[in-house]
């Protein structure tokens, strides 16, 4: 595996450091609790201009949102920043997200703007734990756009919106002049019902927790980079994307061990479950996931580079471009911690559905280091899986 | 009033031998049949590529919504075409929209993209009958935009939610290259509680109905156009862009006649109120909307000119941009049909409210010609008022 391009600056160092005096523990402590100071420092944008590194998912967006999103919008429904909101109206527990999407280009091998901004706010709203119910559809068009492309786009989210068992109900269209936008940008928000009594956060993973894929990495974004024709790559890869609400239901069935029928309009009396916390793997990938997991539960997670599925074209791929897969977007991927004794329940759930058939076990929650993600690499090695502070793949969603 | 630039085709030909041909009226009902026909015609988008007319909101916009989005997406809940979807779930219903802004410029007298985003979602819900509650917030940042105008935004979209009494509860942010983008785009969804048993549709206005407007029309749509400073004239005008949920409850509980707590959590036995509809005048105006009102009751809506409220600046302007103010965007009018014997009582609550204090009563619905909006002018003719063909203003919201 490559060094990881654009993960730089301090973590980066303390990796070294950290791999190379594993003699001297209070030089590593000193280095885990500058660590430690750096990222429980307030943020802030230090940049005047945005960059397209705030758009990554890694570093510099986490800065954005935190120093201005978070500041500006504070409230306890957005504090936790999961991949959507869960509130309460009625007798009922709803999520509610939002994507926007500006990939480039907007047809790929295997799906188009379309499916993937249907399909990407359905996961977000299926690893909150709900059921997806209904979409809103806002399109940016370019002047000059063909109505053809427009149409082949729609019908696509059709299909990815029938596939997913869900309903585009409302919708906003608006033009802006040609070289004011790049042909077509989705926005598509949700709501799902959240119909199982069960509370998910990226904050509950404890030590001795399983950390699960559902299927091999990268693919997405991989496939996205050799789309726009900038590499002389030759690789036969599709992009993943994909509904994951169907898998997820299954792999909630497995594990929390009551019928659907007894969790339908169930009292919301919400509780812990065995399942941890989902997340879908986009932007910043697998890696960025994990760290943010890590960071809200205060736990290390460690990860097994062997045991990461990753098909041959993309790690060829990373190699040449300089990229770890770990980083790399998926858009039908889902990462779960769940309880440790139920790993094999999780794992035997998510094979026996056709978008989980490559799950893989890949790691284990800890108590040390608090905050990090560590790689113990195929060599016998360990590193910190920092997040990213550039943007390798841009707008690859 | 000047005749309107961009209304154009057979519409405005039907006008004027409407209004010469008075004694002839076998060739006024050939006119008035021509014209239904075309209406009953299936949409279809002739154009090969995008326009800017398809986002003007008039007929371009209906075009591509009827032929592609409504063909794609079809489903009971999207069907209505109103300005946010109404479902149940569980116990409650909801209402949900979307909407995407690429004002041009981003700030502007009186408001900016930000109070915009979020006073428009709202209003949409609010015109849905509903509480608004959560919104989402969706950022397209070009590469190069302003820390400190992000800033701004994000800064002006919080105070507008605090104003309007909502939460942003879930967001995203992507950032495209230069020149991909124009400075910041934003997309709020937003959901709303429909704690009153009414049921308000653009199909449910019938004869007898009085048409009201909640103030000055055309504010917004001027304020833009002035601001680009396209334009030698100066005026002291500022965006009308006002959350106009206080106002709509205000009229709701004047008129439906049930003290609010009576209301909330009220088993959801929809009946038609004596507010048959509501809509918030945005792009196209108050014209558009009165069009849309007409086709989907199947009734005439029919406006006195010279009881339509428009400041001295907005005419003036209007006059010499060759715009009808009637087809100019506003962001905090509220456009309402309520039953004829309750329009006094209509009209002195939006009166008792700051928001509504210029609330007018514009006109009435008759029963013919069914679909047409019809203007009687201060000189005593009468005139089509059809959708837009062209977009005179770009971009205003």
């Amino acid at each position: 595996m490559t060094d990881v391009e654009g993960t730089a600056g301090w973590a980066e160092a303390a990796v070294r450091e950290h791999a190379g005096e594993a003699e001297r523990p209070s030089r590593e402590e000193q280095v885990l609790e500058r660590i430690d100071r750096a990222r429980r420092r307030k943020a802030r944008v230090k940049e005047e201009h945005v960059t397209m590194a705030h758009g990554s998912g890694g570093k510099a967006t986490q800065s954005l949102i935190e120093a201005i999103f978070l500041e500006d919008f504070r409230n306890p429904l957005l504090e936790p920043l999961e991949d959507g909101a869960v509130f309460g109206v009625g007798s009922s527990r709803l999520a509610f997200t939002t994507d926007s999407y500006v990939v480039s280009p907007l047809f790929f091998p295997g799906g188009d703007i379309g499916d993937l901004a249907v399909n990407g706010t359905v996961n977000d709203l299926a690893v909150c734990g709900s059921r997806p119910l209904y979409l809103s559809a806002g399109f940016i068009l370019e002047e000059g756009f063909p109505v053809e492309d427009l149409r082949r786009v729609t019908a696509s989210m059709a299909g990815a919106a029938a596939r997913a068992g869900v309903q585009v109900v409302t919708g906003d269209t608006k033009v802006v002049q040609r070289g004011k936008a790049d042909g077509c940008y989705v926005n598509t928000a949700g709501v799902g019902l959240l119909d199982r009594p069960i509370g998910l956060s990226a904050a509950a993973a404890r030590s001795g927790d399983a950390v699960i894929v559902s299927g091999p990495i990268g693919e997405h974004g991989v496939t996205i980079m050799l789309a726009r024709g900038e590499l002389d790559i030759e690789a036969d890869l599709v992009s993943d994307t994909a509904p994951l609400n169907g898998l997820v239901a299954a792999l909630l069935d497995a594990c929390e061990g009551l019928p659907p029928e007894a969790r339908r309009d169930a009292a919301p009396d919400v509780r812990p479950g065995v399942v941890r916390c989902m997340r879908d793997a986009t932007r910043g990938g697998v890696a960025t996931i994990l760290n943010e997991i890590a960071h809200a539960s205060g736990v290390a997670v460690v990860v097994e580079e062997d045991a990461i599925p990753v098909r041959p074209g993309v790690r060829g791929a990373c190699e040449l471009l300089g990229i770890d897969p770990l980083y790399v977007a998926c858009e039908g991927r889902l990462v779960a911690v769940v309880d440790g004794a139920a790993a094999d329940t999780a794992l035997a759930a998510l094979r026996a559905h056709p978008l989980g058939a490559g799950a893989a076990l890949v790691g284990h929650v800890k108590d040390d280091p608090p905050g990090l993600v560590l790689l113990k690499t195929g060599f016998g090695g360990t590193r910190i899986v920092d997040l990213l502070v550039g943007d390798p793949l841009p707008r690859i969603c």
